[in-house]
């Protein structure tokens, strides 16, 4: 199956990495694949560091993705569990730079309510509403909860870059009147 | 010049990233090259992230280190300069990750401590000692630390893995007699 455009997106951890892969075509989307990388069977920090990047590398040799959608958290418990996690996106983003892949990232409660409408949403009515919207088969839905995080950071990824851009105003009268010359009598 | 042994030391960081390479031939150590990459000129938060992988990998496929000894502080003011330096850290180890190179990180204090014997130690002070320690021309001195605090960690690297092993003791009589003849009369 070919696709027009093929956004993969990630939801990063130092225990459990979720990644999906979704497939445009037009206005029609698709799953292309979903899952986790479990990283809590290593205990070396760097074993875990380097299974997420020979991983994404492969995911990303696998389907070419067009741009990596990344679920970004900006705060979290302590300076220790932060800087563990900055590891882990920068493994990551580093398999996309690699292969001049733009990134992209968004907060999980921007995702939330670009999937859902409710930023304080649960991570299973992110999945419901991704099962819905998808037309994912009950029995093709994820163990994972990361899985559909990440997948619902592609999709966010996908309507954020699908709406219209803002009218950015005119700044002369000049060029109101070149941009809308129906308007002028 | 062939080396026997060649460590990359690094000291990440988001606005200048320094690194320092250190050339062992049995106990003769060289200093092969140091200096910055300079990321401040640069706004964009990925296009720091990739110049930091471009450059690490660069100078991994130019100079073949065996190991990469990385400086790495474990506290930091906050959780998003240490999301933020854990993505820097991140995407070098990537480079390293990438080609098998063995990563060991030393704190800033060990560093210190390994070079000049104080951990409260100066970063100025850490520089002129390491001048001393490896010869190295005053003209050739480096205008930043951060190029000297990497060739810190790559030396203090070498001095812990030169250390003998401390004597694990011996758990039985039999092992006793068998590791120490001349002991048993």
């Amino acid at each position: 199956m070919e696709y027009e455009r093929i956004i993969i997106g990630i939801d990063p951890g130092t225990n459990v990495m979720g990644y999906g892969l979704l497939g445009v075509n037009g206005k029609k989307l698709s799953v292309i694949a979903m899952g986790v990388i479990k990283l809590s069977k290593f205990d070396d920090h760097y074993l875990r560091l380097r299974r997420i990047f020979e991983r994404v590398t492969g995911l990303i040799e696998q389907y070419l993705p067009d741009e990596l959608a990344i679920e970004a958290p900006f705060f979290g418990k302590n300076v220790q569990s932060m800087l563990k996690l900055g590891r882990a996106q920068g493994v990551a983003m580093a398999a996309a730079l690699a292969r001049d892949i733009p990134i992209v990232e968004y907060a999980p409660l921007k995702i939330k309510q670009a999937i859902t409408g409710n930023g304080a949403a649960s991570k299973e009515q992110v999945a419901e509403m991704l099962r819905r919207i998808l037309s994912i088969p009950k029995e093709n839905m994820p163990d994972f909860l990361d899985a559909t995080d990440a997948l619902g950071a592609a999709l966010c990824h996908y309507y954020e870059s699908s709406r219209p851009k803002p009218d950015k105003g005119c700044s002369s009268w000049k060029e109101f009147i070149a941009k809308n010359p129906s308007r002028v009598k």
